[in-house]
């Protein structure tokens, strides 16, 4: 099976479950739950649920189960709640995502602000639900790790990092380490919470898989600045050239172009020579990392 | 030991905490953690963690545990980042609160945001701590309880019904359900927490300490509607007659003065008989429902 087709049957799969999650059955307030749709169903790539089921391929041989879903579920919520909050027009001011009207735009800043609140709570609520035949310490471990990458010394600290830059001059390792919080952390706990579904304990074997997240975080950085410069507007789904109009720091702009493509294919290397220890299940998210690597959106 | 003695011990105990909680060491953006303390420290009566504590009381002679705290904490958390979104300009507007200035007056709208985010994730991080001794499908449920409470089906709902109808003429009906996802939810869960931490799993007790959730939450919304018409601004530390001039539907204008404090008293009864069927253990959280009941602020 091709990427493409590994991809596209991830996303089929946490799309099914996306599009079930959220009612307005018996909601006291249905707006809210029409706002936390639009922030989840937005056409997105699904690209962090895919690291989860590709994580969890990397570390069993069993069937994709319940409680990887589950984590799929939740790292995607997450992901949609940081981008409903991060469009509001106190931070990124974004009147469009992939084409589509934001959620604020959509429906209003206050229900905006509660629908990505929700969604968060959303998260933890989804993977703390009790499971037949799942251990609850393996649970815990998975909820701790969803915790630790989304919040003050993860996603959301690099988020902070970088409103308060804009139009800032950043050093290259300043520009690392609000990466590695704002996008690199919820893509390493995504192949972590897959191979913690798969019930892979051996600390080796996960602090390996921490690393090859770090690099892909980086490497999915990278990519996006490189797509902002040589990409295109229909494409991208955002005004091409966003980032350097709004002065934002970049790698292309720190390193050069010909810098940060160099710099994308040695962290592409790397991440695969890591993969490639744990021999042929680790076929697909080789395959994923080349086309996070390759992508043209 | 009197009930507010008990109260200030609660709080003493869960602040010593607080105050440990959240550090700006080694923080990519210390700003974001200082408008998590400012968000977090500012001086609210517990009254949650308080619950948390005698509910826990409650249902064990055991000394208060590791995990009681963990669940204080935690909703103390959730509480706090409910307050910091609340004020936000696209929300209530509120630029003080407790005679301080709000989250987003101190710092900034976005920071404000970012700190209610990352508050939100840090009580289920912190509820998720892998800890010795404790039983991981006890933390799952208390993850579960917190997570269910203040979500779509919980806070967060309340608070979108209840920005969407201001200036509305709500049936009582519509009132009490608001407010039972608005504070109920929270409260109930809090008692619940407590309950759970003592490792407490009958149903029925739980049905009922769930039941008188319910009741005290009402009765906590009632009084906090007569104090907006009866009480004094220096005392309650926001305008006296705010809620009356944002045209708010409250208790006491479907009800009259008189019958909302007749069903406040009607609550207050109900509540106590449903907590002397756990006996003597049962005393502090009575004076708690007492003080809630009687609270001048």
């Amino acid at each position: 099976m091709s990427t493409q087709q590994v991809l596209a049957e991830c996303r089929t799969r946490v799309e099914q479950q996306l599009e079930q999650l959220i009612t307005t059955d018996n909601a006291l307030e249905p707006r809210l739950q029409q706002a936390m749709r639009h922030g989840l169903l937005n056409g997105g790539k699904r690209l962090r649920p895919a690291l989860v089921y590709l994580g969890y391929r990397l570390c069993t041989e069993a069937p994709l189960s319940a409680l990887a879903d589950r984590a799929a579920v939740a790292i995607e919520c997450i992901h949609s709640y940081s981008l409903v909050h991060d469009d509001l027009p106190a931070m990124d001011d974004d009147d469009l995502r992939r084409g589509q009207p934001t959620c604020h735009i959509a429906f209003d800043e206050a229900t905006a602000i509660l629908a990505g609140d929700a969604l968060q709570c959303l998260a933890f609520e989804h993977l703390s639900e009790p499971m037949d035949a799942v251990d609850p310490g393996t649970q815990l471990r998975m909820l701790r790790t969803l915790a630790q990458a989304s919040g003050s010394q993860g996603m959301v600290a690099g988020q902070a990092f970088d409103l308060s830059h804009v139009g800032k001059q950043l050093t290259l390792s300043q520009l690392q380490a609000m990466h590695a919080c704002k996008t690199g952390a919820l893509i390493t706990a995504a192949v972590i919470l897959g191979a913690q579904a798969a019930g892979e304990q051996d600390p080796d074997r996960l602090q390996r898989l921490r690393d090859y997240g770090d690099l892909v975080g980086l490497a999915f950085q990278i990519q996006d600045d490189l797509l902002d410069i040589e990409g295109d507007t229909a494409t991208l789904g955002k005004p091409q050239g966003s980032d350097l109009e709004q002065n934002k720091p970049t790698y292309p702009a720190l390193l050069g172009l010909e810098g940060a493509r160099a710099r994308l294919h040695a962290l592409h290397q790397e991440a695969v020579a890591l993969l490639q220890q744990f021999g042929p299940g680790a076929q697909d998210l080789i395959g994923l990392t080349d086309y996070i690597v390759n992508r043209d959106h």
